[in-house]
């Protein structure tokens, strides 16, 4: 998806929030400030968000020094997700539709997300923001036709390449691939190629156990989001030769809804610009196969 | 008051807004947006907010040639305003303490406000907003100190200087204004010296008749709020020489929150930045005097 005018006001945003991760030092978040203004003149209209994304937070890790702003805020997001992760299995286990629910639950973590707005503060703290979005998980509507294709899809398939997204979702993520494990499935599970906002790279993956249910590998690239001109070779190799491809997260949908490919989307909407290029509702839990013929125009 | 950092997302937001209201030309929205932004890394951090809000809206008129983006909002804002206003009028008649509730009703009224973020869609039309904002009049609660101080100070002067805000909004002030004339008060009503987001022009002041009830000027500028060293002489004079000067909105805070004068500020508390300011909540309706020694610093 291409990217849209708010993306400009929201990456101003986002560099702010993330300098302010990476420093208290005012003059340096200025710094940061003024270096994406005076790069946002210079993005083409057809590029994605995740383009820009990938711009915005280069500048504030190199303006800072900091190379990963965020690493202590997905630290703190990976234990909640362990410390929640017994319920969570146990709500999996005891549901009369346990891959239907572990969806949900990897929708619901899709929360844990520090790029759209996430005002963490004393009332609304990661943990409130979390429990309130698991609250909802069992009222929250999958889209019935999608799951259906989704189960299609997974009675043809063996392999699933399966591209996470953020640090502390990525234990619910966890929680849906022993899901698919249990179909007989095998799971390549996907990072980022290095730290950009709260995004998972191999070590979160390693930091709660994936690698034990899964195989993990990075997709080379430091962009929020999956662009896929910017991923090494074995990815890309991994990416064409998949028969069933889960993403995860909106970061992800942007740099892949245009890509032909046996895809299904699985996020939370979190801005008026993807709840608009979706047609869904902010707060809502998107699954949605990619049509194929739409993406290949 | 200084801009906050936190400013600057928002000043492009605003810019987005602004550029939206003038023109349906994405491409034109697109040059709006890349002359803030390289505008912005311009701005000094002694600035106050209003100094770059009249840069940024300047910028807008310039760039797509339209002279008054907000023409039509402010014209449909003072309609609602007017179509309201004997129903509001009887609400100051009947209650107890007529003055108090014509202030609270002239800070309720400060919710028309398109600097901040003021969405404005099918779901959320002006006239929703705003009767919001005036069916939670009367469980407002102006601090009884200050009103207190506002009520002996009334006692004191004869002349008030009374600095306006935003379209709509005028009507309340009109409310406000009769009140103090049936106290005996002379007032002179400031607008703004030129079109700025949907701040009133002496246009304004004519539209809603609030010429019969005061003497009405313009401050000579056209910043979103007052800044004195942009004023006309006419209008520095009269800022001078005042014993008592309301002061409507946050823009005309921003703009006199550190100037030693005998101001109470009136406003409906609508940014983060203000509410941090002001130790207030979003959503508050705010009367405060202008304390002398800390504004002289």
């Amino acid at each position: 998806m291409k990217v849209y005018l708010d993306c400009f006001p929201c990456f101003m945003r986002q560099a702010l929030d993330a300098a302010r991760m990476a420093t208290d030092d005012t003059t340096v978040q200025r710094q940061v400030l003024d270096r994406v203004a005076k790069t946002l003149p210079t993005v083409p209209l057809e590029s994605t968000p995740i383009d820009m994304g990938q711009i915005v937070h280069r500048i504030v890790r190199e303006v800072t020094g900091i190379a990963d702003p965020y690493a202590r805020v997905k630290e703190e997001s990976n234990d909640l997700g362990l410390k929640l992760y017994p319920t969570l299995k146990a709500q999996v286990q005891r549901s009369r539709d346990p891959l239907l629910t572990a969806l949900k639950i990897a929708g619901a973590g899709n929360i844990i997300d520090f790029g759209p707005k996430m005002t963490v503060d004393a009332n609304d703290s990661i943990e409130q923001i979390v429990n309130d979005s698991f609250a909802q998980v069992l009222h929250q509507v999958i889209d019935p036709a999608q799951y259906h294709s989704f189960q299609d899809k997974l009675v043809e398939v063996n392999n699933i390449l399966y591209l996470g997204d953020n640090a502390g979702e990525i234990v619910c993520d966890k929680l849906l691939i022993e899901e698919l494990v249990q179909h007989g499935k095998k799971v390549i599970f996907v990072t980022r190629g290095a730290p950009t906002i709260n995004d998972i790279t191999l070590a979160d993956a390693h930091y709660v156990g994936l690698d034990r249910v899964a195989s993990v590998m990075t997709n080379g690239s430091d962009a929020p989001g999956t662009r896929l001109s910017d991923c090494s070779p074995e990815f890309t190799q991994a990416f064409q030769s998949a028969g069933l491809i889960i993403s995860k997260g909106q970061g992800n949908f942007e740099g892949l809804s245009d890509v032909p490919a046996p895809i299904f989307f699985l996020f939370k909407v979190k801005c008026p610009v993807i709840a608009r290029e979706t047609r869904a509702e902010i707060g809502a839990v998107v699954l949605r196969e990619q049509v194929m013929e739409e993406a290949a125009k």
